[in-house]
């Protein structure tokens, strides 16, 4: 007897670019994948590590379309215009045309580039995404951000070219090596921290069964992970204001990651040493108490994950990065802070003072 | 005593993406270029030929911004996925934040590039048209498309990204070679084929005040271009439909420069040669009278334009090279044919007869 899978379905709402996202545990076997394709055509690109996993169960949800496969290496460093080159000869060479869909099948990386090759190719087709890894589920599927990273700074090249659907399937977390795990781990708690504190409270009190990889545990953090997300892009999608708190920890994070040249710190640990730095800010700006700080630092710690930089990093290396970041505005550097625990802001005008204490505190061996 | 220039101002009405196109003689050093720029930095991308001529004026216009300055090689060749990373290095290099302006100063290429760098630098900055040949200045600076070509095909890579503003001075013209001004007529008799016959006849009856570059023909021929351009891109912005009728002869023209590698026709002469392509599959459909055809090719001859594709390309050359065009969907090649002067039409209908004998008889030595 095949188990029923319960399958819970949110919508990002943004006019004629809404698109669901379907959250479950089997799904992957089960979804009506041509209902998204409009053509007779698709490329799947995934890469090395994913194809002998579920290459062929995707597959056989696409019988009925000619299908190309554009496979890549596995990582951070092949995100960039080099790699996504590769998926254009691919599509040029089979002859796809503007009715093709792209179909992203693995983690971040895969998602962030194949968003990215879609909102060019031929000037816009289609994606979906069907993201394997926890981070790629709660985060980088959602919301349309595609894009690839430059030698001088991550995601810098990209587009804002929204999905027609996002599959997440909880069972092929099941593969997930435990660094990957807890690196989707730090996005989760991130949506306790700037907007959901009961959220928060709940990630507290399941932990042992989020870190045993429940399912049904997970599916719940998941869905209200999206949901929140969800709200914020539907709320601001082109990130003009609101959206901009979803970025709690990312500017000290991607100052890690690209000062390691996405080598060492998974993205969900670079943040969550990040986080801790912005909090430290806001501590020092007279928002949020030190036993916050403790608490989150314990739960982050709980998934082993980072509370510090790389120890080979110094505070003018943080600073020459984070000025390079998206967030920094006609010369300033923009940050977001904690007001409290659930709530975030974004702040141009915290003093040095605290940027430059915080860099010091945290770059300390 | 300072002549007072008269300027043209249309409009492309596109929501909060309108944009004004400014038509002139010597407004180049008159035009409130800053009042376009939001933020306090701005890049102007130019190339090397455009540099001694108009670099400075530019740069006048702009005193108030912190400027710097990309310069490219110049040629269609040059217009790939390489050279557009030279843009991403200067702005990052020059910490160029999410608050800058890009400004195209040069031709189709130039303006092509560096809106598809402001579409995807940091997911989008505005840039700013200043278009110096005349093909720019009645086709690719208006409308928003913008990309790069792929060994593999022209403008394959790209997306819509409407100008903040297009600033047309005619008094730059005077410097174009005789081939670079034919290449911009050719889409100037393009707008009266598809969709205004009156035009068609004036162009005809003013051919020679237009050969001679007389400046007040041109502004009116320029204008009345742009009107048509704007007229049908704000009814369809990314192309769903009528938008296609401005490819008359694009299929057979890109097929042309991609056989050539962009070394040899220029892009007027390809499309030139690629109207009258279209022209002749209409006759054979059952549109148009011969008649139609040899006043068409006697104004295309006038101006020196290319009636004939290059030698070197047989039947099979062009069928290859069209199938990749954008214009295919899910599988059916579409063509811009003419009902008769003055009205296009999309077709995806026409018999394969008409197309191969049209191929044959065009290749014939």
């Amino acid at each position: 007897m095949v188990e029923k899978t319960k399958v819970e379905t949110l919508h990002v709402d943004l006019g004629d670019r809404s698109y669901p996202i379907c959250i479950g545990a089997g799904n992957l076997s089960q979804f009506d994948l041509e209902s998204y394709i409009n053509g007779d055509k698709a490329l799947i690109v995934t890469n090395e590590l994913i194809v002998p996993l579920y290459l062929e169960t995707i597959k056989a949800r696409v019988k009925n379309k000619s299908i190309d496969i554009m496979i890549l290496p596995d990582g951070e460093q092949f995100k960039n215009l080099e790699y996504l080159n590769l998926i254009f000869n691919k599509l040029l060479e089979e002859n796809h045309d503007r009715k093709t869909t792209l179909i992203a099948l693995g983690g971040g990386v895969i998602g962030d580039m194949t968003g990215f090759a879609a909102s060019c190719y031929q000037r816009g087709v289609p994606f979906i995404q069907i993201p394997t890894t926890l981070l790629a589920q709660v985060d980088s599927s959602v919301g349309g951000k595609t894009g690839v990273n430059h030698l001088l700074g991550k995601n810098m090249l990209g587009s804002f070219h929204q999905p027609a659907a996002v599959l997440i399937d909880v069972d092929v977390l099941g593969t997930l090596s435990d660094r990957q795990f807890s690196s989707g781990m730090a996005e989760i708690i991130k949506y306790g921290l700037i907007a959901d504190v009961d959220f928060f409270d709940w990630i507290e009190s399941n932990r042992t069964r989020l870190l045993e990889r429940d399912k049904s545990t997970l599916i719940t953090a998941i869905e209200r992970s999206c949901a929140t997300k969800s709200k914020i892009v539907s709320a601001d999608e082109t990130e003009m204001g609101i959206r901009g708190i979803l970025n709690l920890g990312h500017t000290f994070g991607h100052a890690i990651e690209t000062f390691q040249n996405y080598r060492g710190y998974l993205h969900g640990e670079a943040i969550s040493a990040g986080m801790l730095m912005a909090m430290s800010v806001s501590l020092k700006e007279g928002y949020l108490a030190k036993g916050n700080i403790d608490r989150v630092e314990n739960l982050l710690a709980f998934f082993d994950l980072s509370t510090k930089p790389p120890k080979e990093m110094m505070p003018s290396d943080f600073k020459k990065l984070m000025w390079r970041d998206k967030k920094v505005q006609n010369g300033r550097l923009r940050l977001v802070l904690l007001e409290r625990l659930g709530k975030a802001l974004i702040d141009d005008k915290f003093s040095q003072l605290s940027l430059d204490s915080t860099l010091e505190n945290a770059c300390k061996p």
